[in-house]
C-alpha cells in the first residue's frame, strides 16, 4: 500500500547525510545515544502501523491435528494441550494478531489440567463436546457450545471434562504477547488440586439475571464476577436486539459481553463480543486501532480485510489487525450467522489510542484485490 | 422507647437556665440567632432518629376505592388517578415513609394521561391488569403484573391502557417529598402528544440481555438505559439464585435492580429490590439508614417492624422507617414468597450516611409488642 | 412573587369539589390514604420553591454577644459555645438557609472541647485570634484568619486555643439539619483524650502541594486528606488567576476548594468556596438549586438577593437560598473583595437536582424592591 | 543470574522430541500453528522478565555532543533537533528504557520549532538556560530550570527559546515505543503557526493553587489541566513534607505530579515523580513491574540497580528497567539529593499488571557486583 503521506515537509526530519554527521553519529553512538532525525519518520508514523497480516484458519484443516495432540501428548506432559494460531508476521511473539495469542485446545473425557494463574488474562469459546468444565478460584462452571467464559489475570483455573462427556475442543484467548512486552507476566502451579469454594454455576447463576446484583454481595475485582456467558441466553438477546435496532453499519447486531458491576469489558485487558450478521446482510468497511480475533459461531460468509476475501464457516478462526479496513458478508439468503470475536480493546480504549475510520470509498465496499 | 444514652457527660450540652441567660437568649433572638447549647443534644441525637412510624395498607381494604376514583374523576381532570399512602407521621410532606411517596394508580382500557416531566424520579410496580404501557422519552413500553419500570428524573413520560387491555392497577414510587424538601422540583407539561422515537419495547430489548451491552450505543444519562425489569426474567433469576446462595440473613434471596451500565442503582435517588423468602424462611432482624417501601408480589407472611408484627399478602403495602429493626417471615412451608421494594438507599449511602445494625439479642430475632 | 405558572392546563389537577368527592376522601383517609389530584399541584411545584428567606448577620451586632458567651458558659457546660445563625422560617431545624446550619464559636487562649464525632459533617472559617488549632482523627492542625478547616462526616475531632494565643472566634459550617432529615445522624463523646497519631499540622504538610501527592501513601475515605486551606495560599491562587481569567459573569475569581485527590468537593455533603470580587465588580444575577451560606473575608460591598440589596463588610455572614436570584458587588473602586462560602451543592449535583437560570432583563442587573 | 524456577513439574510443558512429534510439528507449521507445548515455558516466564538493561548517560559526556547539534543541523531540518539516549539492548524501538523513549532537545535563542501532534505523549524536565516555552493547544507556558511540562497526547505542541533567553536545554520524555507496539501512533504537522488561544502561563496560573479547581471551569480531557510544575512550588513541597514524613523505605519522601482533578497520572501512560533524598540517606532495594527513567536534578549520589553502582550527580539521567532491583544513596551527608524520574506505571497499573517485592537479603541493600 502507497504511503499518503510526505516527509518532505517542515515538521519531518529532512536531513541529508554529510560527512561530519555521519562522524557525529558514531560519537553519539559511543555513548549510547542517536540523533533523533535519522529514525524520527520512522518512529513517528503519520498513519497507525501494524506488524500483523490479516490471516484465516480453517477448522476443517486443524480439527485433525488438533485432535491428533491427544493421541501424542498427555495434558501433564504438555502443561496444556494446545495447538496455537500464529501470525506469519508474529511468530516472534507467539501472537495470532497484534499481541493477541490464541490456541485450540482438546480434552477428552475424564481428562482435567493441573491448575495455575499468572498474570495474563484468558478466555475461551467453546467450539465442541459436551461435559467440559473450567475451574477459577474454586468456582466450577460446566460449558456447552458457543459459550464464553473467563479466567482472570491470576485467578487458578484449570480444565476438563467428566467422565460421561465428549471429548471438548475449545478457543483460548490470551493476552500472553502483551504483558510479557510490558514486561509483567508471571506464573504459578497449584500446590495439588484446587479445592471447591462454591457450588456448581455459583457465578453464572448468581450475576446471570439481567439487570440483577444481588444486593448482599461485595466484589472488589478488576474484572466481572459474571464467568460464563451462556449461548442459550446470549443468542436470543442478539434476536431481541435485532427486533428494535438497525444496528451498526460496520458490525450488524453487536453486543460486547460486559461486567455487571460497570459495564465495561470482562477483563481489563480483553474484551469479547457476539454479533449476528442477519440474513443477506454486507457490512461497510472500517477501520480502527485494536487487533481483534474472530470465530464464526453460526452460519457461513466471508469479510474482505485490507482488500482481500477471506471465507468463512462454522468454527473458522481469523484476525483484523489494528488499522487494517474490515467488513463483514453473510452468505445465507435466509439464516443469520455469527461471529464470536476478542480484542485489546479494553487496552487500547483505557490508553487513549482508541481511534476509527470508515472507508468512504466505493459506497463503503472495499474493492477485493 | 427509652433513650438508651445520656446526656449528662462532658461533651454534650449541660447547662442550666439563670435568669442571666435567659435575657442572653431574648438577646441573641432579635439578632436571628441563639445559643447552639440550647437546642444542641436535641439535634445531634446519639442515633439516628425517624419521624416515620411502620404502616402496612391492606390491598384489600384499598382495592375498591382505587376502582372508585377511576369512577370519580378523568384522567384528564385529575392528571393522574392515584390514592396515595400517607404515613401517619409524615402528612405534611405526603409521605409513605421518610422522603418517599407512594400511591396507587389506575388506568381503565383505552385512557392515557398526559406527557409530563419533573425532577423527582419515579417508578411502577405493576399490580393488575393487562395492556399497560409506559412511554419514558418516546420509548414506549409494554408492562404486565409483577414488572418493574422506571421513569426517570426529567424524562418525559406519559401510561396508559390499550383499548383491549384489562383495567391496570400499579403502584407508584417517587422521591417527590425529597425533591421538595432539598428545594429543587420542577414540573412540565408536554407540549401535545409525545412522539414515539424508538420501536416498541426497545429499551428492554435492546439492554435486557444478562451482561450484554450493545457495542455501538453511546449512554451518557445518569440513569439506567434499561426501563424495565420483567418479573418473567426476574424471578427465574431468583430462583437460580437460591440454588447456590445461602442468602441474606436479614432478606433470604435479595437481588437489587440496576443499571447495566454501572452496577449501581437504576437512578440517582431511588433505589428498588426483588426478594425471594423461601418456604418458612424467618429472617434476622437489623436495622439501617434508609426508608423503605415493600409491596407482596407473591406468597403471604409477615414482617415484624419496630417490635410489632405487620401480616402481608399479595398486594399488600407496608414500609419500614430509618433505623428500625425489622425482620420477615414467609408463612408458607410449601411455596416461596417475594416482596419487592423501593428505597432511598441511594441517596444514604452516596451521602456516606449509610450504616447498619444487627439485632444482637435473643437469637435475632424481636420479641413482638 | 407572582407565580408565573398556570395550573388550569392539560396536566395539572383541575378536580372540583363535590360531596360526593369529599365522602371519597374521608373514606381514604381512615385508611391512611388521599387522592393525590388533591395535593399534586402543591407537592409539584412549576419551579424550585425554597422555605427560606435571604438574610444577613452583621458581626458588629454578634461580636459581642459571642464574646459574652465565654463568660456565661464553659466549654465543659456548652459542649461548644456557639452562637447559631438561624433563618426566620427555619427554626424548626435550626438552620441558617436550607438544611445548613451555621454558627460562631468562641474559644479563649487555654480551653480546649472535648473530643466527639457524628455523621454530620462540618467545616470552619477563622474570623479572629491567633494559637487556635483543630485536631481531626488525631491531626493538630494550627489555624490563622481566614483559614478553611474540615472535620469530616465521622472524624473525631475537638477544638482549642494554646495559652498563649488570642481569643479564637470561627464560623462553624455544618449538615446537621440534613442529615437530621434524612434520619441518619449520630453522636459519640471520646473516651478520655484525643491522642495524637501524626505530627503537627501533617496532614497540609503533607498533601498542600499544588498538583503533588505523596507517591507512598494510600487514601481511602470519602474526602479530602488535606483538611486545612491555608488563606496565605488561596488568596496568592486567586490573584494568579485573576491575572488570566475574566471569570465568572455571577461569581468573579472563584475557586471551589477540592479534595485533591478527586477533584471533587472536600466532603460528601458540603462544598465551599473562595471568591474574589475586583475593585468595583459588579457581577450579573442568576439563580439555581443548592443553598449557600456566604463569610465576607476581605473587602466590602453588597449583594442583591432576590430583589433586596444586603450591605457586608469583613466577618458578615449571609444566606443565599435555593433558586433565588443573587448578584454581587465590590464596593471598593480601588481593593479587591473576598467572600468566602459554603453549601450543600455536592448533594444537589450527586442527585441530580443542579439546575442554573441566568437573570436576562435589564442586563443581568436585578432592580432593587 | 541463575532462574530459581524449576520447569520439571506438573504444570509445565514437559514434552521430549520424538520423530512423530517432529513431523507433527512441521505439518502444524504448514497451516500458521505451532503445539504451544514447544513455546510454554518461554512465553510463561515465572516471574516479570526485562529485555533492557539498567544504563546511566553522564551529562558531562553527552552535553557538549548536544550543542553541537545545534551547529550541525537546524530545527526545520531536524524537526526537532534531539539526541536521544537508546538502551543497549532496545535499540530496535529506540527505547531508553522498555517501552519509554527520552532524548535531549537543544533550543537556541530565537529558535522555534513547528506545532505538530501525536497520539504519543509526551513530557519535557528543563535541564539549563532560560527564556524557554512550550506552546500546548494554544496555551503558551514559560519554563525554568527543573519545572516540569507535560504535551499530551494529540495536542497541538511546539517549543522555543525567546530571542533574549539563552540556550536552552531540557530532557524529552515520550512512549512513542509503547504506542507503536500497540500499533496506534499517528502524527500531525500544524498547518501554519499556532495561534495562542490563552494569555501567557493561563494553564499554571488558573490550575496551580494547591486544593483549588476554579468553580466555573469544565474539563473533559483525559489528561491534567495543569501543564506545568514548577520546581519553584515542588521542591518547597518536597522540604514541608520531609518536616512530618519518614517517607518510602524505597524512595525517601517522593510526590507524583498529578492531575488536580482526579489525583490520578498526569496522562493515561506515563507517570512522573520528583523524589528527594535527605543528606545522607540510603534508600532499601525493591523491585517492581514497570519501567522508569530518572535525571537528577540536585546534588548527587548513587543507585544500585540489579546489584551494580551507577553514580550520578546533577543532569545525568539512568534507568531502572521493570522487575530489577534498585535503592538509592544521596552522598552528601549535609545536603538533599533530588531526583525527577516518569515511568509507564500509568499503563502497567491501568492494565491490572503492577506488583512489587522487597529486597528481603542482607536488611534491605543489594550487595554490589
Amino acid at each position: 500500500m502507497k504511503e499518503p503521506f510526505n516527509d518532505d515537509v517542515i515538521g519531518r526530519a529532512r536531513v541529508k547525510d554529510t560527512p561530519e554527521l555521519e562522524a557525529y553519529y558514531k560519537e553519539l553512538e559511543t555513548l549510547g545515544a542517536g540523533a533523533l532525525w535519522t529514525v524520527a519518520n520512522d518512529i513517528e508514523p503519520w498513519e497507525p502501523r501494524t506488524s500483523s497480516v490479516p490471516m484465516l484458519w480453517k477448522y476443517e484443516n486443524l480439527r485433525e491435528l488438533v485432535l491428533k495432540s491427544s493421541e501424542l501428548v498427555t495434558p501433564e506432559q504438555a502443561g496444556r494441550r494446545v495447538v496455537y494460531l500464529v501470525n506469519d508476521k508474529r511468530k516472534d511473539v507467539s501472537a495470532a494478531v497484534g499481541w493477541l495469542y490464541t490456541g485450540i485446545q482438546v480434552t477428552r473425557p475424564g481428562e482435567s489440567t493441573s491448575a495455575h494463574r499468572h498474570k495474563a488474562s484468558a478466555l475461551r469459546f467453546i467450539m465442541e463436546g459436551s461435559g467440559g468444565y473450567t475451574v477459577v478460584d474454586g468456582n466450577k462452571i460446566m460449558l456447552e457450545v458457543n459459550d464464553f467464559v473467563i479466567t482472570p489475570n491470576s485467578t487458578w483455573h484449570e480444565h476438563g471434562v467428566e467422565e460421561n462427556g465428549k471429548t471438548c475442543i475449545w478457543q483460548d484467548g490470551l493476552d500472553i504477547p502483551l504483558v510479557n512486552a510490558l514486561e509483567a507476566n508471571d506464573y504459578a502451579v497449584f500446590d495439588g488440586k484446587q479445592p471447591l469454594e462454591a457450588p456448581l454455576n455459583y457465578s453464572p447463576l448468581t450475576y446471570g439475571g439481567a439487570g440483577l446484583i444481588p444486593a448482599d454481595k461485595v466484589w472488589d475485582k478488576p474484572y466481572s464476577p459474571l464467568f460464563k456467558y451462556s449461548w442459550k441466553s446470549v443468542y436470543p438477546a442478539l434476536l431481541e436486539a435485532a427486533k428494535v435496532n438497525e444496528g451498526s453499519p460496520y458490525d450488524g447486531i453487536i453486543m460486547d459481553y460486559t461486567n455487571p458491576l460497570t459495564g465495561g469489558p470482562v477483563m481489563q485487558t480483553m474484551g469479547a463480543s457476539m454479533q449476528l450478521l442477519r440474513a443477506g446482510e454486507h457490512t461497510k468497511a472500517h477501520k480502527h486501532t485494536g487487533s481483534i480475533v474472530y470465530q464464526c459461531a453460526k452460519g457461513h460468509g466471508y469479510s474482505v480485510i485490507g482488500g482481500k476475501r477471506y471465507d468463512w464457516k462454522e468454527r473458522d478462526i481469523f484476525c483484523v489487525p489494528s488499522w487494517v479496513y474490515h467488513e463483514h458478508v453473510n452468505l445465507s439468503e435466509t439464516e443469520d450467522a455469527c461471529l464470536f470475536s476478542f480484542n485489546d480493546l479494553p487496552v487500547i480504549k483505557s490508553l487513549g489510542l482508541y481511534q476509527e475510520k470508515a472507508y468512504l470509498e466505493n459506497n463503503g465496499y472495499q474493492k477485493i484485490n
